[in-house]
């Protein structure tokens, strides 16, 4: 039996792992994808302190070494679910079960696809997911944000500040987002909406040129010429393998301390609830994660 | 009138400040040291994601180049207050007064020093404040904990699971950390309580090599060999100049979003109510500050 596993070799898992090692717990993480986190994805990462300007490859890659150097061992599974049994919990992968008196659950999330024609070949190439990472590329240039919802406006604001012309594209004539959100993006001189309108084509060369749009209510088909297309369409965060209590799309809820409404399992990054979904916050999450962790895993020790 | 003053240029601020210039916002950071950062002192750190095994200095250096890339502007001024006036927030500083919309505090937090001889001398090279930053450097070393309070017994469990014995030096013949603690502080083999007795001085070449202990009943002076004192008697946070609401030593009671109980007035990193002094968490501060003072000042201009 392990003191800790780790589901998760992205940001907040390497460095819970990171911190549970130096802890002196033995502690394994796993993780079924060849290169795991979200942030892989990135083509810049300009906020994540240390690095002014790296890829979101390489930036993975540090982070692996770093959890190497370390002596973090990552153990390469598909996990199917976790099993609470109070002081020890069933980790059942793919290739067997494991158990351990911890589990740190960090898993991420995903944001949902569009599904439409150029969205994976223009990723990183001009179609992105999040204005905070990605955002000031497009300073004095003209953007799409598709959604209606909080997360579309709030980062329709955001860009507003920073590109020359920002469209809000959204399928029906009213938004999700909040009223207050709603007022400050209407006062916006440089936010337009365009209403019942669905993107249905990206297309370019090397980067995105135009977006094909749709107006769902008479099907009459426009191009717009446009430098990045920003898609909130949800947020989807894998949390399924674990019965603990999750709020909104199955973001699972924690307390200051990580720790989720089972003893024992913790959460840490994209896949807990949270207000942002950055490096930064991730890797602060897993080391709280496994700092509570350790204290857990001591009292369980100390009772036994 | 700037949008957003960030006192402080540590890891909290620094990228508090990276956060805020990528939003669009007119920000300025004041710090009055030229190497700011209590990480600055550190000999070796090693859990910062990223950089496997970096110097406090060195890597306070790389935030500083980060930020300047930014376009982070970081002005010299020793802070001596900041005033809530509703919308517009006057920082007074040696320099005369600045005027911003919204303020992040970042400004860190000292330990307190015992004040011996030797303390100053071997900061670093065996003198240490922080057993999660600096205990994994003592494996199967000899080590003191100074102190009886929460954190004392805390980092002497943590430092149990690395170190070969642990001697927990306290003035006092009982403890002040939670009961729980202090049971499985007593359980372990190789914790040893030194009662009522205090450290006089730290000796050593190049490193720590003893410490020479008086009991304070009895006078009595011992000479004990080992290898690192980490020392809890206390953290002084600089908040001095905030009339906000504070707890304990004065640490600043922020919500999740790191807004403090005036509004427009947020703190980030070890000046900041929470259970670690870690760059991880300093740095996930700032960020989560700058974006809560970014929906702060786009509400602020919104209403005016």
């Amino acid at each position: 039996m392990h003191d800790l596993i780790i589901i998760g070799g992205g940001p907040a898992g390497l460095t819970a792992g990171i911190y549970a090692v130096r802890y002196g717990l033995d502690t394994l993480v796993i993780e079924k994808n060849v290169v795991p986190g979200q942030i892989a994805t990135a083509d810049r990462v300009e906020n994540y302190p240390g690095f002014p300007s790296i890829s979101g490859m390489e930036l993975m890659n540090k982070f692996k070494e770093h959890a190497e150097k370390t002596g973090v061992i990552v153990h390469s599974s598909d996990v199917r679910s976790v099993k609470d049994g109070g002081d020890k919990k069933v980790i059942v992968t793919d290739n067997g079960d494991l158990e351990a008196l911890a589990v740190i659950i960090a898993t991420g999330a995903n944001p949902r696809r569009l599904g439409v024609p150029g969205e994976d070949t223009f990723l990183t190439k001009g179609v992105s997911y999040c204005a905070t990472c990605d955002g000031p590329f497009y300073a004095g240039q003209n953007v799409i944000v598709v959604g209606g919802g909080e997360s579309a406006v709030t980062d329709a604001l955001i860009l507003s500040d920073i590109a020359e012309n920002v469209y809000v594209v959204h399928r029906r004539d009213e938004l999700r987002a909040c009223s207050i959100l709603q007022k400050r993006a209407f006062d916006k001189e440089n936010i337009t909406f365009v209403w019942d309108t669905v993107v249905q084509e990206i297309k370019g060369g090397e980067f995105v040129e135009k977006a094909i749009l749709k107006n769902t209510k008479t099907d009459e088909i426009t191009e717009m010429e446009i430098d990045g297309i920003f898609i909130y369409v949800g947020i989807t965060p894998n949390t399924s393998i674990a019965d603990v209590e999750k709020q909104g799309a199955g973001f699972i809820v924690t307390d200051e301390k990580m720790e989720s409404s089972v003893s024992g399992i913790f959460a840490a990054g994209d896949c807990r609830r949270t207000s942002m979904w950055q490096v930064v916050t991730a890797v602060s999450d897993g080391a709280v994660a496994a700092i509570s962790a350790h204290e857990y895993i001591t009292s369980v020790k100390f009772e036994n």
